[in-house]
């Protein structure tokens, strides 16, 4: 017993899952070895690459603000990549290409036009709004909200409920993008200030308010944030090691796991 | 092919668009031009005004809390305005009425009693608590929570976070709502203390925490905030003029659109 | 007309209502006087016990991390106790048992062993992320974030935006939950930093970040936070009465209603 809908001009690839309650738009591609859970809505032009799971009640290739022009959906497609794992109840627009080994947590919401690298992972109630650049290796946790115009390099963490905004003077038609380089962490609760560019493995403590740039390797803290110290003079209070640049002592999920930072970096250099 | 349910007593417009898989209650009126998309369910006692668009799976007309006495809706209107935009997964609640031009972002939730002007905007997973009120050509954007016996007047922008609190000593049975005058702007996380007043063209910096009364046309930061000048004192960083009261430099979905605020005000008094 | 879809084994008792769109899976329990709206998701070896209300489209029993193995579900019961309402769209995994007069708002996500006693209430969009411990009679109000490894008394009360945090040197494998003793009060939109703990009758003012352990009976406030006074100094603004400890002066769906704390707890020794 299945009732789900499926419009023309699919294409299903061998061994996938549709359980029931699910609506395929038309001109959607499922390649192998996908599992769709019940309920999802899954609109026209959406290509969902092989082995990636689709929670219940996701809504992928979500209607752009053109739609509504005369109810008809446009041409903007929507590619997820391979081996990727939505979450239940996330929604993704269209016009949208997103890497690989994406993961989303429960209720996310992805806009138009959010250039999504490979092996990102956006946490439960995130809200990306669009017209942003987030690249490879990041980590963004619950309830993270990443404004139009965010730039996100490579190996950055973003903790829950950090925000950053891109109106210099609010309301104004005049948006400024927060820059956030590769290896920053963004601890919880901060508000990065429009315009704000925090630089490499700087970290920012968490319930701050930035609104100056934060140097290469600097911790700032407080509201409005300042510089307290360098990051290499944060110790573990148990072990009393330095813990970072966090890229030398932490490795789950990241290219160089199970091989070090340094002995990957010689075989792949970034910088 | 469309498996939507719809109950007795039923008023369905010219040209409406039902997707499939709605549930749509008794004596629910959905007037001409309404296009409700897929798995909506629409509760008894819903007005749905001409050429509002209600997007996948909006609940409306969501029960109160008096549903659980005996499982039983109770007669709890709702009533939305006309060319309205819901976008998909918001939740409101029966016993609202709420003006024409509302938009919401997805996700939203409306609780009772919130009464709602005309030309509202409410963002992504904001959550209107109920028994407060909202004016006209309010801009409330995501993730904002306006606690019970809020009031809000015309012309005010809520960014990302904000909390409008409401109990001063908490737990207590004693709430004592914020106020938000006309042309008040409240930036990003910030959180406002109960009973505070916020008056016209009012600025709160992002990530204050604001314990005490906002005075006209003052800016204040901080945690606690404090005043730190008057928002005539705020000049754009590129051109350097200046950009408050933002109604003389910013139109975009205003009245005065197009034609600038002084010559709009002349023939529109406001105050 | 109901085309909602029960699997095999389950037990469904007197007088359960399931309305139109649910999908039932293996071996659930549904005792009698249980209502489940349109449209939920009760994946396998949930046991939901009488006299509970299920909201529409909730999803309960949702997959473990194990399930993406093979896309098979394996043995996680999920146990929901008598009495409960869990309102629309809320999320609760298996592996989870959640005692009696359990209240959800909507959009409530709750992840595996999240260990929840009785007489709980979490507000809408809160996300409880497991592996912690949730006593009874807590009061979690709107968009709260509980941490993995947190540990709440009993009779706390936290308010809308707080965040309980768990890891010292972020990003790290070294998580330290928050510890919140038993009648604290976290007001809105406060942060506590990895392994603080909060005694008990202490209360954490509105927007502060909290990175020192608060002794019994502190108010602690800004951020950093300091300690301000004791809760014995905070009057009512009104009458010009203590308020707190808030045993004291507030009942409300505590089990001394309309019995006062102190005669309560002569026939109940609580410490």
């Amino acid at each position: 017993m299945n009732n789900s809908i499926i419009s023309k001009n699919c294409v299903i690839g061998k061994n996938v899952t549709i359980k029931d309650g699910s609506i395929i738009g038309e001109n959607v591609i499922i390649e192998e070895d996908v599992y769709i859970d019940y309920g999802c809505i899954i609109k026209d032009n959406v290509h969902i690459k092989r082995g990636t799971f689709v929670g219940a009640r996701c809504i992928l290739g979500e209607y752009l603000v053109d739609f509504f022009d005369d109810m008809k959906n446009k041409n903007h497609p929507l590619i997820i990549g391979q081996n990727s794992l939505i979450r239940s109840e996330t929604i993704i627009y269209g016009e949208n290409i997103i890497g690989d080994n994406f993961q989303t947590g429960h209720r996310v919401t992805i806009r138009e036009k959010s250039d999504i690298g490979n092996n990102v992972r956006i946490g439960t109630l995130s809200d990306i709004q669009g017209h942003c650049k987030i690249g490879n290796y990041i980590n963004i946790h619950s309830n993270v909200h990443i404004g139009q115009k965010s730039i996100i390099k490579d190996y950055v963490w973003i903790f829950p409920y950090v925000v950053l905004t891109n109106d210099p003077t609010p309301p104004s038609e005049q948006l400024l993008g927060v820059t956030v380089e590769s290896f920053a962490v963004i601890a919880t609760m901060s508000v990065i200030l429009p315009g704000v560019h925090i630089y490499e493995d700087a970290l920012v403590a968490a319930g701050a308010t930035v609104n100056k740039d934060v140097p290469k390797e600097v911790v700032v803290a407080g509201s409005p944030a300042k510089p307290i110290c360098k990051v290499s003079d944060i110790k573990n209070k148990i072990s009393g090691e330095k813990v970072y640049p966090w890229r030398y002592t932490f490795d789950r999920g990241m290219p160089w796991n199970n091989v070090g930072y340094e002995q990957w970096a010689k075989n792949n250099p970034y910088m």
